[in-house]
């Protein structure tokens, strides 16, 4: 046993004396689950895996933490995509056990939850309490309130009602030494100086632990109507885009955009699907209309909308679904596109943005220098439009191997996301930089930006305690992280 | 002379070299204008107004001011309203120059434009193009975009677009040390690495100067209402508040509050007004509907909103101002008050927020709290009742002097701002802290919060050089402000 052991046994039964030592896993078979990501890209290493129950408990760990120079990955559903909750030694920190929502305000139009709720039941208590809690993923049945604050979250809401930080009026944060910020306010107008909340989220766990937050609710949705659309190219649909903006306004909740091969596929592996146009068509948007008044005639406002897209020629075609089952069907097809993808092979994956003028000429220019990099590569180009946010997956040729066509990964990743920086655009839109995109923030990121991110990483972390080697390379080797897949 | 004298010509000799000698100001009646603030509350002290161009220019002052050591006061229209503007030495950096809208894009529908930028320009600029900025203040003529960001500002419009904070997309800013951070991007997603942008708006340039930003831009308004309703209680306006809002979502976009003694002495000083309503009530709301759907029936929907009010007793009265010129009688009624409160003599002024659902508790508390520890006393508590921010302001009694009373205003601070902290609330609301604040704050900020600030200010201004002394005591003295005639 070496000195190393020793002190870290010491640590360990110190926080099973204050937790409880059910709440304290360090058996292999316990520790597993937390260990891995929901790709299956990478496989962590931790000490233990430590469940506290509360805000003071959390406050506990992390003194515990700075006293014994243990590093700390927080985690909350696991659902992450850039393996952000991968440890490297250290512990992994579970708040899933701060499930309470502990307020709910209907005049102030607030929630105040627990880090580890489960976003599914934030937007369930508040549909209880007649509101909307507009925040929408695909993961939102597992996915917990503190990482969809750590990676400020998007999803299909954003249009209307923006990401998760701005979703938020107030937080709870516990620091690196174990002091607690308490920010928790439910205030539409505060400028007592400097704002540390924006600081927190997003910052992937790399700089604080979120313990809780105050969300915003908005009016329930009375009425909404769903159409699926036919285009003959992105430009034509970004034009649509436009227009509907323009003459739906908010009542413009949703634009997401799907390429033909992405609707084939879905309609290939799902015999369950329904095709939702006579005809096939180069690309397609699901448009979603709806509002918080019952007497909005969409229905009315969206074929009017979508006649005058006929008659220019920005649409081929269009189906309607007014009843909550055809909106469901239509909203599937989109949101079987990532689950269908792997029924096809390998495939490379981009989460970028650019502005929303430029998102046609982005699919439409990255398309193409992907289809002359690799004859045979197949696009599926799909997501949330009218963020300019695409998810740009490629799927490898038919007769190729797996594993040769995601040796190609950073060939990709250099082709495709090139063309983003170029447009002005982000590279990493919603799913966040985690592990899988630290070494392209260095090559895309403004070098001062890069600078005043560490500056700021130093000063509120300055043992490099907090999920080290996340987001920012910090000197850290992360040699307890092993690619299992990497790219599968 | 001495030898700072000596060092102080040769820099301002450098940037007299840089920037043209007539954009940098040393005459003292050059100065005057910039060295006091719009309510003549302190005076300060400059070497040299300099009026750089452009953000290249910004960037060559800033590192002149670093290696020299000499301290920057950024100042954009200096309408600000808690002395943040006013420079204790060094030199003013003014940004007027900086007034080019660099970009204005309709489909991303943003608008690029530089610090120096007025308002009501920019307003322009979007609805020329067919567009909505939306930030609307008294000051809207006259301040400028960098005042805008520095202070997070609100005003009117904050209930439906939110404060400038969550107007804005990208930032460019000169950092400290002359350095410059390209944030200026114009995208809806983006999470690559921490939230810079978000850390410099509402520092009241004590962490870096912003030199240009991207905006979001909204649709067009096509239609509105404005209604003007007499309640008897702010307990009934809150309730109606919260109806409001349930039945009409996002087409509420209005719902300032008066007090009884605030329309009488706008009745009473501005002749050329209508008394709105027949009778006299304990209270007034004002309350605008708008829309970008030319359809929208707003005044059949808040006509019925206000009937079922009237019947609930929610409301004891109510007009409808239809028209454009009925809609601005009504609000130059809510307009003239700031103004029209100086002719009664000494008024003790809080700009506060508490959660939307203690507003009226909050202004009936205080209000109580008020006039028993001085009897005579004139609340005028009035403002953004629909985001929970009343400016709190208190008139002199009739027969008292005005310097006695004003003299009082600390005692009044402790009795108002520990309700507000109670409540959960802010003492500075949307004005920002500057130099009347920052020792408000050392009472009602978490401690935690203002060691944090005092941390990031020392990260991102390590030689305190930025506007130093404002929202943070930085160890300066400030002996080069002096108190003309405080709180008048």
């Amino acid at each position: 046993m070496d000195i190393h052991a020793g002190a870290n046994r010491a640590f360990i039964e110190g926080l099973k004396d204050r937790l409880g030592p059910a709440f304290v896993l360090t058996e292999a078979a316990d520790l597993d689950a937390f260990l891995t990501e929901t790709r299956g890209l990478y496989r962590g290493q931790a000490l233990a895996v430590v469940r506290p129950k509360d805000r003071d408990e959390v406050a506990f760990v992390m003194r515990e933490c700075a006293e014994h120079g243990i590093p700390v990955v927080p985690q909350g559903g696991n659902t992450g995509l850039v393996g952000g909750g991968v440890p490297a030694g250290g512990i992994v920190l579970s708040l899933t056990r701060l499930d309470q929502v502990r307020d709910l305000d209907p005049v102030n139009a607030t929630i105040t939850v627990e880090a580890g709720c489960i976003l599914k039941a934030v937007q369930d208590a508040a549909d209880q309490a007649g509101y909307l809690f507009p925040l929408s993923l695909a993961s939102e049945g597992s996915c917990r309130i503190g990482g969809n604050l750590a990676t400020n979250a998007g999803g299909t809401a954003v249009l209307r009602y923006g990401n998760m930080r701005e979703l938020t009026l107030g937080l709870e944060v516990v620091l690196a030494d174990g002091r607690v910020w308490n920010g928790l306010k439910g205030l539409r107008k505060d400028n007592t100086g400097y704002d540390l909340k924006d600081l927190f989220i997003g910052s992937e766990g790399t700089l604080g632990i979120i313990t809780a937050a105050v969300l915003k609710l908005f009016p329930k949705l009375q009425v909404r109507v769903t159409a699926f659309v036919g285009c003959a190219s992105a430009e034509r649909a970004l034009t649509l885009f436009h227009q509907l903006r323009e003459a739906a306004g908010d009542q413009l909740t949703a634009f997401e955009y799907l390429p033909d091969f992405g609707l084939e596929i879905v309609l290939k592996h799902r015999p369950s699907s329904v095709r939702p146009l006579s005809g096939r068509h180069h690309s397609y948007a699901l448009i979603e209309l709806s509002s918080p008044q019952r007497d909005a005639d969409l229905q009315g406002r969206l074929e009017t909308i979508l006649g005058q897209a006929l008659e220019q020629d920005l649409i081929e075609d269009a189906t309607l679904g007014t009843s909550e089952a055809q909106s469901q069907g239509l909203w599937s097809l989109r949101e079987s596109l990532s689950e269908v993808q792997r029924l096809e092979g390998g495939s490379i994956k981009h989460d970028v943005a650019v502005p929303v003028s430029r998102v046609a000429e982005f699919i439409e220019t990255a398309t193409r220098a992907c289809e002359a990099a690799m004859p045979g590569i197949r696009v599926c180009a799909f997501g949330h439009f009218g963020d300019g946010n695409v998810h740009f997956n490629l799927s490898q040729p038919v007769d190729m191997d797996k594993n040769a066509f995601l040796a190609q990964w950073e060939r990709f990743n250099r082709i495709v996301h090139d063309i983003v920086h170029r447009m002005d655009g982000s590279i990493a839109a919603e799913h966040g930089v985690g592990l899988i995109k630290r070494g392209e923030l260095l090559l895309y990121k403004d070098p001062v930006a890069l600078d005043l991110m560490h500056a700021l990483k130093k000063t509120l972390d300055p043992h490099n305690l907090l999920n080290p080697g996340k987001v920012l390379e910090t000197g850290d080797p992360l040699t307890a992280i092993s690619s299992l897949t990497v790219h599968s």
